[in-house]
C-alpha cells in the first residue's frame, strides 16, 4: 500500500527532447514512444508543437484516434502574437486543431526577453498570457502554463516575474510550470524561488521544468518538489537541446525510492530500464551505459573484494536494488533468470515449447550473437525464430543458397541496383533477380519474388522501418553494422536484427528473419512478436 | 582581482576515473593527462594505487622525476590489514615507495562494512585508521583521509562514523574527505551531514568525494562546499565506475562562475573544454557532445527566432559566456539558417569569399538538399565544399565518372565485397578496383587507390566514423538514407554528408566529399571544418 504524495509526471521527450540536434523521429516513432510512455503510466505526454510543422500536426491527428490508458496528450505552443487576438493567431488555432485535451502554453517571465526578444511592453506580455490561456480554456481544454526563463526572470525582476504568473492564473492555468530555460540555476536558488512563489500563490499548483547546463537539472527538479512543486517535466534519458532536459530516468526513482513520493502506478518503475533503452533505439542513439539507474553499467561491479562484498551484502556497493528500476547487477547475471525471460516471452507470443526444446542453447546463442554486435532488445521476432528452430517439428519455410547485390553508377545512365537470390523451398530451388532503389530494396524484392508463389501471405507484408547502427565508430566502414528491420502486416508489426561487418549481409539476415517469422505467424494465426519490446 | 575563497581541486581521473569499464590508460597516457591537469592548475593529481599493480607503480616512479608546476602527486591506498602494523603492510609500504608527496588513505566509516566486508571489530578499524595515517605522516608525507561510505555509514550510526574521523585526525590527516561511495545520496542529506561533521570538528579541513548514481554528484559536491568543504574530488568528464564520479568539468565552472569561489589560477578555467576533449581522446572515448559547459553542443543553437535573439542578446539563451570555459556558441547550419550563418562559417574555416560568390545560391542548395534528406548539422565540410565550388578559381581535385559496388554471398565461399571506380584527375582517367569488408569499405579503398598517386596527403586520412540514418521509416528500404562520415587526419577531423534512396550512393557522395575537402585543406594549410557542430 502506498499513500505517499503523488507527483504528476509530464514527459516532453517528443517535443523538447527532439530539440537535441541528433534526434529526428518519424510520426510512427513518436506514436510508438507515446504508447510506451502511456504503459509506463506518465500523466502527460507532450507530443509536439502542432503550429510549427506538419509532422507534429499529423502526430496529434493520429493520437486523437487512439486510446490512452494513463496519459493525457498535451500540445505545446506559445502565447499569441502581440498584434493579434488568440482567435486570430495560427499558433493558438493549431493547438485547438490538434484536438489534444491539454494545451501547454509558454510565455515570457523575463523583462529582458519581453523587451529584447518579444519587443513589446511588459503590459502587452501580461495581456497575451492571460488572453491566450483564457481562450483555450473557454474552448474546453485543460491549460498548463510554462513560464519560460522563470528563474532568470525572477532574479532580474521578481515582481514582474510573479505578475506573469498571476496573469496565467487569471487566464485559467491549472498548473504554473517554472522553467529554468537556460539551465544554469543551482538547487538552492531553485528552492528559494519556488518557496517565494508559494508564498505569493499559496493555492496554485506548481511544476518544474529544468535543463542541465550546470549539470544540476535532476537536483533542481528534486529541490523544487521538496518546496512544493507537484508536477515534474522532463525527458527520457535527459534528451534535449544543448546539455539536455531534466532526466526522468533519474528523477522518477529518486522521487519514488529515496524521497517517498508516488509518480507512477505501483510497480511500473520496473519498466524504466527497458523504456530507456527502447527510446534510445528508436531515436537511433547508442544507449549511454553510464546513466544513473538505467545504464547497463549502473550496477556493474568489478571483480575482487568488491564482488565478494556484493555477494555477502548487495547493499555494500549498491545504493538501491536494481530490480526496482528493471535493471540488473552485472555480477549476478544468472543463466536461470535469462531462461525464465525466454520462456515467458515464448508464452507471450504464443509459441508452445514442448519438453526437450533447448532453451539454454538459445540463451547461449543470444549471448554469443550479442557479443558479435547483435542486439535483440528491439528484435523479439529474431529471438522467437531461434526458439522455433529448436522445435523438432519446425520446418523452415525456405533456406538460403546464394545472394548477390550490386550497385552501378554509370555516367549518363544514373544509378542502378540489382540483386539475385537463390533459395530452396522444400525440394524446389528458386533462382531469381530484381531491381530496387538500393541494394537492400533489391534483395527484399528478389526474395519476395522467389517466395510469393509458395507463400502468398507475403504480399501483405511490407518493410515499415529499417535502422542501421554502426558499432564502435573508430574503425569507420570496417566496423560492425547492425540492422534492425520492422515489418508490418496490416496493423501488426515485428522486429528482426542482423549484424555483420558488411551492411548488405547484416540487412540480408534481418530481412530473411522478418519474412520467415511473418510466414510462421500467418500460418499459425498468432499475434506477432512486437517490433519493439 | 579575485580574493574569493579558494577550494582545493583533487583530480582522481587517473585512479577512480579508470575504474570505468571501458577505459584503459597506458603509463604514457596517464603521464600526458597528468601534465595537462597540472597546466590546468589542479592542486592534487591522484595517479593510481601503487600497491595494486605495476603500471601504477611505474607511473609514480616516472612522475617523481618530473617537475610539476601547480599540482602535488597523490598516491592512493587502503588502511593496513588488521593483523599487521603499517610498517609490515605491503600496501602501506607501496605508498612510501611511490615517492608521492601526498598519500591518500581510504578507511571504513560504516559499521556494516567493518563487520561484513572488513570482518573485524569496530575498535580494530579505528586503530588501523589512526596507525596507518600516523605511520605515513611520520615518514614525512602529507596525508589525506578518504572516509569510504561516509554518508551511508553516518545514516546507520552517526556516532561511529564520527569516531572514524576522530581517529583519522589523531593519525594526522590534513583533510577528511567524506565519500559518497555508492553515489545515492541527495544534496540536502549531504549538506546536513557535512554540517553535523563541522559541528563536531570545527577546525578540521573537510573534502567531498561524490559518485553519480542518483545523478546528483555535481549538486552533492556543491552542497558540501556550501557547508564548508574546502576540497572537491572528481574526475574529468565525470568518468568513473558505474555512473561515474563527480564531474570536475561541471563543478569547477559552477563553483567559479556561479558561486564565486576560486578553484584554479586566474583565467585557467578557459582551458577546460580543450582538456575535456583531450582526456576523451586519450581514453579513446567519443566525447559526449551534450556535457554541461564543455560539450560541443553545450552552446549550440538552432535557427530562426532563437538565433536572431542570440545575436541581439547572447545571454537570452545562454547561461554563461562560453568563452569563460573555452567553448564557443555554435549556430548550426540547417534549413533554418540564413546567409549570415554561412558567411561566418566560411570565415571561421579560412575560406576567403570574393565578391561575386553566390552565397545565396549555396543557401538555396543547402535547403533543397535538406528537403531531400541531407543534414548539414554535422557536415560543415560538405557546406564548405559547396562554397568553394562557387569560387571561379576552384579546381576540383578529381571528378567522378563511374562506380560499381557488389556483394556476393555464395554458399561455401562466404561473403565478398568488391568495388570499381573510374575518376578523372586533370586529363587522366583512372579506372581501378578494390575489395573491402563491405561495399562502402571497398568503394573507399578503390577511390583512395585511384587518387593516392596524385594526392599523397590522402594516405594520412582515415575514416573515423560512419553513421547511417534512415529517414522516415514508413517506406522501409526505399526510404532516403543519410550517411555522415567523419574523416580524421592526425588530431583533426571533418564531417561530410550524402543522402540518397540508395545507401551506396549516399555513402559514395559523403566519401567523395570527405576526400575532396581533405585535399583542399592539405593544399591550403587551413584548419579543417570540424566534424560536428
Amino acid at each position: 500500500m502506498r499513500c505517499a504524495m503523488k507527483i504528476e509526471v509530464y514527459d516532453t521527450t517528443l517535443r523538447d527532447g527532439t530539440q537535441r540536434t541528433d534526434i529526428s523521429l518519424s510520426v510512427n516513432d513518436k506514436l510508438n514512444i507515446a504508447r510506451r510512455l502511456d504503459m509506463l503510466g506518465v500523466d502527460f505526454i507532450e507530443g509536439g508543437w502542432p503550429g510549427s510543422n506538419p509532422k507534429d500536426a499529423e502526430f496529434f491527428a493520429r493520437a486523437a484516434e487512439m486510446e490512452w490508458k494513463h496519459a493525457q496528450i498535451a500540445a505545446f505552443g506559445a502565447t499569441c502574437a502581440v498584434e493579434k487576438t488568440p482567435e486570430q493567431d495560427e499558433n493558438i488555432l493549431a493547438l485547438l486543431e490538434s484536438r489534444a485535451p491539454v494545451c501547454t502554453v509558454v510565455g515570457k517571465s523575463s523583462v529582458l526577453h519581453v523587451h529584447e526578444v518579444l519587443r513589446t511592453t511588459l503590459e502587452n506580455n501580461l495581456r497575451i498570457i492571460e488572453q491566450s490561456l483564457a481562450y483555450l480554456k473557454a474552448q474546453g481544454r485543460r491549460v498548463i502554463y510554462d513560464a519560460e526563463h522563470f528563474f532568470d526572470g525572477y532574479k532580474e525582476d521578481p515582481e514582474y516575474a510573479l505578475q506573469t504568473l498571476a496573469a496565467a492564473l487569471r487566464g485559467g492555468a491549472e498548473t504554473l510550470v517554472l522553467c529554468d530555460t537556460n539551465g544554469g540555476s543551482l538547487p538552492w536558488e531553485v528552492g528559494e524561488i519556488v518557496r517565494a512563489v508559494r508564498v505569493r500563490f499559496p493555492h496554485a499548483r506548481l511544476g518544474i521544468h529544468a535543463h542541465n547546463d550546470g549539470e544540476c537539472a535532476v537536483a533542481n527538479s528534486l529541490a523544487a518538489v521538496r518546496e512544493g512543486c507537484v508536477q515534474v517535466q522532463g525527458t527520457i534519458n535527459g534528451y534535449g537541446e544543448r546539455c539536455g532536459n531534466a532526466n526522468l530516468c533519474s528523477i522518477l526513482p529518486d522521487l519514488e525510492l529515496k524521497m517517498g513520493y508516488t509518480c507512477l502506478p505501483q510497480g511500473h518503475l520496473a519498466q524504466l530500464t527497458d523504456l530507456s533503452h527502447y527510446v534510445a533505439e528508436v531515436a537511433n542513439l547508442a544507449p549511454d551505459e553510464h546513466l544513473a539507474y538505467v545504464g547497463k553499467a549502473a550496477f556493474a561491479h568489478k571483480g575482487g573484494i568488491h564482488v565478494a562484498a556484493m555477494r555477502r551484502t548487495p547493499r555494500s556497493y549498491q545504493h538501491i536494488d536494481p530490480a526496482l528500476v528493471g535493471n540488473t547487477s552485472q555480477v549476478v547475471v544468472s543463466e536461470l533468470s535469462g531462461r525464465g525471460n525466454l520462456l515467458s516471452k515464448a508464452e507471450e507470443y504464443g509459441i508452445p515449447l514442448e519438453e526437450g526444446v533447448d532453451v539454454s542453447g538459445v540463451l547461449r546463442e543470444v549471448k554469443a550473437l550479442e557479443a558479435q554486435g547483435f542486439s535483440f532488445e528491439a528484435a523479439d521476432a529474431s529471438v522467437m525464430l531461434m526458439l522455433l528452430r529448436q522445435k523438432p517439428d519446425y520446418q523452415p519455410p525456405f533456406t538460403l543458397v546464394d545472394f548477390t547485390a550490386g550497385v552501378e553508377h554509370r555516367q549518363g545512365r544514373g544509378i542502378f541496383a540489382e540483386a539475385t537470390v537463390k533459395v530452396r523451398v522444400g525440394e524446389q530451388v528458386i533462382h531469381t533477380a530484381a531491381e530496387g532503389n538500393g541494394p537492400v530494396a533489391a534483395l527484399d524484392a528478389a526474395l519476395r519474388k522467389a517466395l510469393l508463389p509458395y507463400y502468398p501471405a507475403i504480399s501483405a507484408f511490407h518493410l515499415s522501418d529499417y535502422k542501421v547502427r554502426i558499432l564502435d565508430g573508430p574503425n569507420g566502414t570496417s566496423a560492425t553494422t547492425r540492422v534492425l528491420i520492422e515489418t508490418r502486416n496490416g496493423h501488426r508489426s515485428w522486429g528482426t536484427v542482423g549484424a555483420s561487418t558488411n551492411i548488405i549481409e547484416a540487412s540480408w539476415r534481418a530481412l530473411a528473419d522478418s519474412i520467415e517469422y511473418g510466414i510462421w505467424v500467418a500460418e499459425h494465426q498468432v499475434e506477432p512478436a512486437p517490433a519493439l519490446p
